[in-house]
């Protein structure tokens, strides 16, 4: 145990992901008072060391950190709109899982109470919380990151980038979003595969690798995309990246094409555009102006 | 230089995948015959110790093993049809990309003439031949791929499927629906955080990372699937998987929504068939079952 028993902080909110970040803190030897609308989620904590508060103002009113993990952003403000002034002055990490707009919301509402605002985005299922893997995005309070960051890498890697309270949101929901159309990705080569007899296990140890190994070729997409020439030679062109092969075999297997169709339509639009001997990476130009 | 000076191969075709592959061959020491279509293609082969055959007859006579990398499944027939006869009694590996309909079409049509066929499918780029990383997908004659084996593996990683010709080419398809849908993701996800002044290259520095983490979900899907039974314990819930935030947030910054309602749809279908409470697992009966 190390020495933070001289620092208190608060949380309200003992979900499983509040419960985790609690137990964190309770094992790094923070004095740590927790708080949770439905009773009986802090026994476990308690007998560990930590102080049950008995309403979300006894919590707050313990400690000069008060860290929120709720169920969404109504649930915040209602339980801290009543509570604006016993938090001025204090300082608040937003560990919920909020919008960009949401997120910049709370940061103008704390701004106004006279409240250190940080906001936080947990890229991470609870197990994964102090384990390796587990990352959490910041935004907000550059201060209170720095002050607080031995307390907040207890929990995950910790990323920090820049004041605007948005850009942890932001940055979670686009990771998110690369991670659910992979995962769609992969969906769609197990069902085509099934059909010849092919396992989902089988296609998943083909793909994990081949997959982990084509990420390598983000950063030369990205590369393409800043310096805003999709014409520099060595790259895979849109009219080469035809994918009516891979719609007519989805076809023959009798699986949905709308996967695959989707990421069609992005080059084709280009494509009519005129940019076919372009570079591949010249789909997100389809996706940052909407048709 | 191995001792493999008694092997003889034909190659035909000398783009830039089949001279990628040609020049590992004669590197490698083996007797190597090249033909394209167009001439000055083989010039640097030959004098790196290739012979350049003046015909596509005279390249299949010069070798039991003929090697194909040709541009499609029609150029294949182009060339080799008036050769059946020539053909009779040797081996054939296919590398030209084609569907797995297209592979089965000329499985047949090389048992028809006395030809032994193995088909394969390139998971590479041309720089990538002779490399780690790279990969050929093989299916087709056992027998061929057992033999040439110590040849396959001069240009990548070899991995062999069954006899049905069509399955390297369906796998292939496969692991490229799931990179080019892959790609999409990542592409979003750059596109969102574009108007936060984020560029592509700090999105991909944590995209890389995050979603190669990602593919470890893979085998817990397939699990899940294999087993047949999506509500088993422990599963992200489709309900719970609900992409509103993202796409409201997509919305907001200005982009397309399309990528994320593609996997919106998917699991919409299987809430709306009363399955919310399952696993995340199930949006591939989505796929499966084209509405």
């Amino acid at each position: 145990m190390t020495n933070n028993n001289s620092v208190q902080v608060s949380l309200l909110g003992l979900g499983a992901m509040g419960s985790a970040l609690a137990d964190a803190l309770v094992k790094a030897g923070y004095a740590t008072t927790v708080w949770n609308r439905s009773l009986g989620k802090a026994d476990d904590l308690v007998a560990q060391g930590a102080q049950a508060a008995a309403t979300a103002g006894d919590a707050v009113r313990a400690s000069r950190l008060v860290i929120a993990c709720l169920l969404d952003h109504a649930s915040v403000h209602e339980v801290l709109d009543p509570l604006s002034n016993e938090l001025a002055g204090r300082t608040l990490i937003n560990l919920t899982t909020t919008t960009p707009a949401q997120s910049r919301e709370l940061a103008a509402w704390a701004a106004h109470a006279g409240v250190t605002y940080l906001d936080g985005g947990i890229m991470a299922v609870p197990q994964m919380i102090g384990q390796p893997g587990a990352s959490i995005l910041y935004s907000g309070s550059a201060d209170v990151f720095n002050e607080c960051k031995p307390l907040l890498d207890l929990w995950a890697t910790s990323t920090y980038f820049g004041e605007d309270a948005g850009l942890a949101s932001l940055y979670d929901l686009a990771l998110l979003a690369g991670m659910y159309v992979m995962f769609a990705g992969f969906m769609h080569g197990a069902a085509m595969v099934a059909p010849a007899g092919v396992t989902a296990g089988q296609f998943a140890a083909m793909a994990t690798p081949w997959l982990t190994a084509m990420t390598g070729a983000f950063q030369g997409f990205a590369a393409v995309i800043d310096g805003g020439d999709y014409t520099v030679e060595g790259q895979q062109s849109l009219e080469f990246s035809n994918l009516s092969d891979l719609l007519a075999s989805s076809s023959d297997q009798g699986i949905s094409t709308e996967v695959v169709a989707m990421v069609q339509g992005l080059i084709q639009r280009q494509i009519d555009a005129g940019h076919g001997e372009e570079g591949f990476a010249r789909i997100i130009e389809s996706i940052k102006q909407p048709g």
